[in-house]
């Protein structure tokens, strides 16, 4: 491709937000489109982002010519349908993580990309967040010898948008919503090894008046090679964004902390203005941190997919993998629910995650 | 009890030795004899320690009228055996982690010590560790809410004596021999709370040339309070002794650190002549830990269990706690055997728990 | 000395309370009285110590035969006379930093306990924190190579009486009140050398409505082996106590926190009871310490006292010690108001250190 | 400008590289040509980074006339020299600090390069380091309230190149290349508010057989406004690169370390491939950096001289800003020299501020 990428937004809502941003850092790329549903909500974005469009409909969207690439930020049980008409229009697509809701779904992207000859790249950033990608080095040199276990987990204290308590639209709770992160970087990490194995402990502690869906999730996965991974997930921390990780071989041992590892330690009788997403109180010690998107990996991502499709290579994370998540978060709900593990592969014709574990 | 309290130490290893330290900061009580059936063992020790009575023979030992108390620090198969003789001889006990091999022993144990009119002491340090203690009050005073989740880990790369590698003596790996310090920490944060289920995730990866037991665990305990608590161990992680916790409640996370958290980072070209337990290589950075005893809580606890002995007081820690653990520890062997929750009430006839795993 | 070492508290203020605290731990020793002017602080004191005698008078105290030492926890313009009385009555006396608040006073002290034969012995309580003693023993074992450059700083919001604000009562700010903790923790760290040189950049930027003395002070001294130290004190830094020293060696670099460095680390939407001293807000993070008293080594220093008294040895902090801090302090005024490194040995005829430096 | 800034790198050496990888994210620039005099550098150096013309001689490639803008990256002695050519070849500059070896110097060059219309740039990356630009916005949010006392310290154990280490040709030692860095960050801080006085003191303690120059410097600013600033430099420090800074302000205080605060913990038997800048021996525990020129600011900063140059803006940091660090340079060299605070403005005929000290 000789000019640049023409990218269109698909959602406005905070994903999206990282979205634009990190576009702004891109030079083979131009957003030329946004669309999001609710009146007025992409208008108000592409003026805020200055895009040159926006739309409320997604098909009006898809027909920009100069649109190669869509990137869908939208509430997950929207992703296949969005998935399949941007297919059909000849786009390439990146989805946000998780890929879709049910394993049917994920198959059907899969083909539709196939069959449209587009690419379907799978958002999970952590392949791209610069200390963990340093993380991966220092296994890959060998360094920490063998891997024994892998540790990674996500922590908050609950979602942005409505949508994430709502099973229904969301799949389930904590454990799909972050745990798919832990999954992909496990895989990621471990030269994409097959998991064996999937064991899960949910529960609802704190959200139980707002949802249904679980907020705390501890996962472990056993791979083939015998690995063995720890995912920690919650919706019930306060004191600002976590997300750690931890690799344990049997040479060495590291341990990475991409927010409050990397951030200004600050006690201020006023408050900061901004320490990190979802900091909680600011006043007295804080957390602050820098670049976060960068720190995130967030631009490097986008700019990797700009770069599959200008140049058209394979994407470092497919709908393949995006799939294969979406199989251990299958397998770790249907473990909650009969508190066994769960071996893999694992085929489940439920419509969504969360129903394998309250029934 | 108006004089010092008698004390006889069974064992000269290496848990004798902090034993022997940690009295030396007792007013109330002497050390007055050690035994150590290894000829010479007890001997030199006595003398390192300034000891005025050695024993290669329990029965002697125990013939000696001045001694009130005894602390077993003994292989884990031997702790029932030396109890029931203690017992008879009138002596109070303490025993080190964890209590026995098996329920079985365990019954006896209690029920030989509640006849003889003997206290049975339970030797969980992490209930008298500083730092922990600190911990337990923030949930206390409410400061964390209602706790969520609560975490432990003790890790390093394997034990001093043969006796912990072989399973026939010791039981089974990690998850009993350090396992056994989470289980009883979670119980104590959680007020005794009763444990529901049990899930437990073994595996043996760097010594299987050394032990047939595990040498890395995972363990997750549900309460019935609703409580969810994890616990990993391991004998395979270089770079010194880590013991740290976590407290997540509905208003609040607290991270404690033992060791690592409380040492002075030091960068040393020529090597530090000790840093921490364990530490592996000292040449260019380490952890130097100061006052390792005091830090973990052993003179605390043996003053408090000297004090129990002296005024009749109930131990913060007794038998029925050490046997509680137990049936935590059979049910993760269980669990890792089956690949499936378990719930207790857990009784099994396994003459150790390693039995349950590799059947 | 067969019985135990009876002592006498002199102030019932903060730090009266941490020696009170501290004596609970010595077996060797009992508290027989406390003294302090203030009607009913002395009763209210002895009764919440289980102090068998209180006294606002100091002679009526030091008329008491069954004490054989006291303890000087006074305002630093009251150490000398209350020395001197002291030592005439034939007491052991242990001074609180500052020794007193001029070289001439010093003098008079040394001399008279010298001439009645009892012990004067200096609190310097950072030669007994353990996590200090142990950088010291890093140094001292060679793992640091030889000392180049050594650190040492204590932060706070300010100090709790009105006296120290008084510098007329006090002699200086912050680099007297806090500043003589580091001079000797430097002199003991490098084996007694004799300093060579001394300056100091002092200002009042906060408490400027509060007191003329200095609320912050950086101070250099050079050894005349060749090492630097350099001191940091502040009574204007939000957020808890800060103690904390460095040691740079030709063959290594050691970095120890005592307070943060040794606490839980929390997030609390209540806020905690206590953190450290002076937190400020604990709402939100905040580093959590136990032990405080421990942790600096309060209750080691007043046993070593209590044993220099009890076994006629030699104390590891004398009035001699506390004589060349004070030269030091002086020394450091002297430099603020000249802006010139001033040399040593130093002598001043002025009242107190303050009046070096504003003149 | 309508087209792409084209560059040449004057320097072939450890910044040059650093140049070099920073220029490849930025795309409104590309480096045309490299120049070195040693034989062979040059060309080596432009094959290895894709440049397109290498030169031996600097009038050569002053000649290249779509060459826009230099950088100067060369020993500072020659950087007087180079600057006034490269000015009367019509070129944008840019010079690595520190800017010249005396402020005659300084002053010719910015008269040159206002004579000829062209911008003097000075590279002071720690103006762009990230952590630190969110350090100065906790500053200018107000969430410390003023500033009170200023610190940065740069450590490591010595620099790469010879000249570094002979005075005649650096001027001075690492008071010089590094306290520059600490004096202009402050200046930035600070608003650049005059500073009033300058105190130093220096040593030389390791490295007396390979240098006359100071190997540690610890320096006092007091500025106008009553801020205090205080800078540590070292070349003895072992154990990896060091830069940390903090702010301590009437309402908080912040505390950022650029390189062991973003790192990842690793423990390592057989060693780190590269852990940080000088990080001495990786077997044990490192501190394993990620993206360590993005993390100081190279890129950051060449793209905002870049965006000067193409748009004709006003840069950040001056010719005149460095300057101001010379003459607090010569101030800190002379209070070396004197033992006395020195006022500013201070000039000097020295012809290098190592002068003033060892006369």
């Amino acid at each position: 491709m000789d000019k640049k990428v023409g990218v269109g937004l698909i959602g406005a809502g905070f994903i999206g937000s990282i979205h634009a941003d990190s576009f702004k850092k891109i030079h083979d790329a131009d957003i030329l489109a946004v669309m999001s549903p609710p009146p007025g909500e992409a208008q108000k974005f592409a003026e805020k982002h200055q895009i040159p469009n926006h739309f409320t409909d997604l098909d009006q969207m898809l027909a920009l010519e100069e649109i190669d690439m869509v990137i869908i930020g939208a509430p997950n049980h929207l992703h296949c349908e969005i998935c399949l008409k941007a297919a059909e229009a000849g786009k390439h697509i990146v989805v946000e993580k998780p890929l879709c809701i049910n394993l049917n779904e994920a198959d059907r992207m899969i083909e539709a990309c196939k069959k449209a000859g587009v690419k379907l790249m799978y958002a999970e950033e952590l392949c791209f967040t610069p200390k963990y990608v340093r993380l991966k080095e220092l296994l890959d040199e060998g360094a920490l010898g063998k891997p024994v276990l892998l540790k990674q987990s996500e922590k908050h204290d609950g979602p942005h948008a409505p949508h994430f308590w709502d099973v229904e639209r969301s799949g389930g709770g904590v454990t799909m919503d972050m745990g798919c992160h832990a999954f992909q970087f496990f895989r990621w990490l471990n030269g994409n090894n097959p998991v064996k194995s999937v064991y899960a402990q949910m529960s609802t502690t704190v959200h139980t008046g707002k949802t249904r869906g679980d907020d705390n999730g501890i996962i472990i996965l056993e791979f083939e090679n015998g690995v063995t991974a720890l995912a920690e997930e919650s919706w019930t921390k306060p004191g600002g964004m976590d997300d750690r990780a931890e690799i344990h071989g049997t040479e060495g041992v590291a341990y990475a902390d991409v927010l409050q590892g990397n951030s200004i330690q600050t006690y201020s009788n006023k408050g900061v203005g901004y320490a990190v997403e979802k900091a909680g109180n600011t006043v007295g010690w804080s957390y602050t941190m820098f670049e976060e998107n960068w720190n995130y990996g967030f631009p490097q991502e986008m700019e990797h997919f700009v770069d599959c499709v200008k140049n058209n290579k394979e994407p470092l994370v497919t709908g393949e993998d995006g799939r294969a998540v979406m199989e251990i978060v299958f397998a770790a709900y249907e473990s909650a629910g009969t508190g066994r593990k769960v071996k893999l592969p694992f085929r489940s014709s439920a419509a969504k995650p969360y129903d394998l574990w309250k029934r």
